[in-house]
């Protein structure tokens, strides 16, 4: 902290009084220049230390990780989850309970296997991307071509091509960069007469780990079979290749897109004491891959939001704004949470005063990233919420929020925050059957509730809004 | 480095020309009191420049794991090897190249499968345990019992487990603490009666990764099939059953036990210069388990002790006593190799000078821990030796070493010696399908081929001889 941020920390009497009692402070004890720190220095205090002792959270996500199982959008565990958070909201007595309806994309698995069947006989762990097609019923059997960019792709050409299975084994260049062959290499691939393509699990770090994810099929181009393989595989292929030798790899998936099934947001919240039109929303999305258990990706921040919200509401404050926790459903292979989330509320969007998105998995948590109108400014301001947070070591705010879901209400101009957490391990885990609760923990699991209590708590009821999003370009 | 060797470090003209001139030293330059240190310094630096420059050795290592892959004992990729290695051998003027035969154990795992059917349904991942025996052919489908000991075993009694898989749920505690529940869990299930037993990965670190190993039955209780979950699994059946639910397994194991089959140690050498028929001996083991490609364990080491020779050879260098390299085959599961070496050499024990094995993965070296027979003179000795490795920062000299497969020669008193990495995340790879060469550094491969042709020459050639061990109480 810089020195001079030090006056504001000097409590006056009635700051200390109200300190010592538990009790808010009346507005007119506070002084003009009063910091946010100040203002929220005792609310903060009472939310970290329920949150800091608080077991009930842990239990929902036990509960939602370990006997709901993943959530893929139009499976049951999915609507299971969600009939389970609202009837427990409403049993919490949290205000204004919402299923919101929505329509989700519905595509399954099914059973799907492979195997090297030359020049030697082994089996391949795979996983099915999200979207892709299936294979037909006897499978699809065809020499590998191994390529590290589409530019090696290209340059290889149909005759190479045709007939046959492209490999992307390429480099770990982080997530952002790396991901673009998982969304776009089978397209690529099949313009030039591929059979299926096989990709490069999107991780730094893998344990013969397939990891899954979301593809998309370009309008140009057939649809051909895509599954991800291990980064060991894809090493494995790449150097017989180098070794001078073929290898063949037998496919066989039956995965296929569904019609649309029925889902829902989740939605509750605490109304607002002064301005209950203006609103905070904060949340994560609740489905998942059909993979491990959904726990960094991202149960996690669904109970830590909800939590946050509950321990809001039995410790009987009220912010003056409402605040609204919404569980996005489809996050993972559609959207169709976050577009309906803002369908719905129309021009309020005018009124949402900010969204808070957790969806970088439940690592040790350092802060909050925010995107704003002015971004300095709102640095700045959300700093002073920040420092409440440095004794859980968690109070970094810097320039750069948002996510997915939040994603069109800030194309509306709604200023965006994402939880931030260290991110060593998340890229491992994520889209895996390693997502699993046992990589969670718990003391960080409080941590983000006690970070989005006390966000969340600041922004619905500080003095003024933060700048929004101005027009995008 | 104590200023107090500092002394030992002054160089004469006459070793500071020869250092110049590449040529070894003559016997009559070298001081009365000159250290092992001194005496090794220009062969060791012309066996490190050798072995830093070195691409032969990784390309052999990059030919067994990639093209032959892994290792069973009984499997043809393991004879492949063995006939590769010894015509290879030979081809570079390796000297005696013998493939000493010996039976082996010959598993086999056949398909095996698992799934949860209640109270959800999906694939679990497991690796049926070596040695254990395979299911009815209709499978087996029971609850599951979670244990977390062998005492919580005890307390349930049969009632609790008498017709039901028993979970070793157990916490990791460091490998040699953890895999006696991989060892006996079977046995101490199947006395109260359980129908088959599944246990824990050893391993502190788990991406949804099984990891296999040799398990042992009992002479007094019935062999029921063994197999190994993923640490996920495992913490998500402990959690299901502190819930309160009852998850039921079906297990389909093919696994049998065949005949011996026959297979060989590899054996190659450079013979002493004067006194032949004492031999210092190298090496590692060739077989491994039948999942990713046996390279961390034990394929790296086999290779580096190899081409250390092969670089000693190229040098023209020729070491006093003979130094021999062995790739012991069946360590995993049998032992048969280091047996064999054994019982073939007799007598010739006795003149067993010292043995080195590498077998703790090729993650970054750091040293070599010795046990011989006055151990701190050993250390002490042998540090002098080390000094010259700290320029790959792999010379620290610890007391303790040995191996699986040196330790019938230890028994009879030969000083063993182990290659030390560092260890951080070999039991993370360790007996599954990562254990892949994706995960060794060459440069740390070139480091460990050094060592054993520095640490190998220097043993081989020094006046005077480790002391033995002395008989075992």
């Amino acid at each position: 902290m810089p020195s001079s941020s030090r006056s504001a920390r000097s409590l006056s009497t009635a700051v200390l009084l109200a300190a010592a009692s538990g009790l808010s402070i009346p507005a007119a004890a506070r002084p003009q220049t009063e910091s946010l720190t100040e203002r929220y220095r005792v609310v903060a205090g009472r939310l970290i230390g329920a949150a800091l002792t608080d077991d009930v959270g842990w239990e929902k996500l036990t509960h939602l990780t370990t006997v709901i199982g993943h959530r893929l959008s139009g499976s049951a565990p999915l609507e299971e989850a969600i009939r389970w958070a609202g009837e427990t909201m409403r049993a919490e007595g949290l205000e204004n309970v919402t299923l919101q309806p929505v329509m989700v994309p519905h595509w399954v698995r099914g059973a799907e296997h492979a195997r090297v069947v030359a020049p030697v006989e082994r089996r391949l762990s795979i996983l099915g991307l999200g979207n892709s097609v299936g294979t037909p019923s006897g499978g699809i059997e065809a020499p590998v071509v191994v390529v590290g960019s589409f530019e090696e792709l290209e340059a290889l050409g149909r005759a190479a091509v045709e007939g046959r299975i492209v490999l992307f084994a390429v480099e770990w260049e982080g997530y952002g960069r790396t991901v673009r062959f998982r969304s776009g290499g089978a397209s690529a691939a099949a313009r030039l007469g591929a059979v299926a393509a096989l990709v490069r699990s999107a991780t730094g770090n893998s344990l013969y780990t397939p990891h899954t994810g979301a593809m998309n099929y370009a309008d140009d181009a057939p649809r051909i079979p895509a599954a991800a393989v291990t980064v060991e595989d894809a090493a494995w292929m790449r150097r017989m290749a180098e070794a001078g030798e073929q290898v063949t790899v037998r496919l066989h998936m039956e995965a296929e897109m569904l019609a649309d099934a029925e889902s829902a947001n989740v939605i509750a919240e605490i109304r607002g004491s002064e301005l209950p039109d203006e609103v905070v929303v904060m949340g994560g999305h609740y489905d998942s891959w059909d993979v491990g258990q959904g726990a960094h990706d991202d149960g996690a921040a669904c109970m830590a939001a909800w939590q946050a919200l509950t321990l809001i509401k039995q410790l009987g404050l009220r912010p003056r704004r409402t605040l609204r926790v919404v569980l996005w459903t489809n996050e993972e292979n559609g959207l169709r949470g976050g577009n309906g989330y803002r369908d719905a509320i129309g021009d309020a969007v005018g009124d949402h005063v900010a969204a808070i998105e957790m969806d970088g998995g439940n690592e040790r948590p350092v802060g909050f990233g925010v995107t704003a109108g002015d971004e300095e400014e709102a640095v700045a301001r959300l700093a002073q919420i920040g420092r409440l947070l440095e004794g859980i070591e968690a109070g970094e705010v810097t320039a750069g929020g948002g996510g997915a879901d939040i994603g069109p209400l800030m194309q509306d101009g709604v200023p965006g925050l994402a939880l931030r957490t260290v991110g060593d391990h998340y890229f491992d885990w994520h889209h895996t059957n390693a997502d699993t609760i046992d990589k969670i923990a718990k003391v960080d699991f409080q941590k983000a509730v006690a970070m989005l209590a006390v966000m969340g708590y600041a922004l619905a009821d500080m003095p003024e809004r933060l700048g929004r999003i101005g027009p995008q370009p």
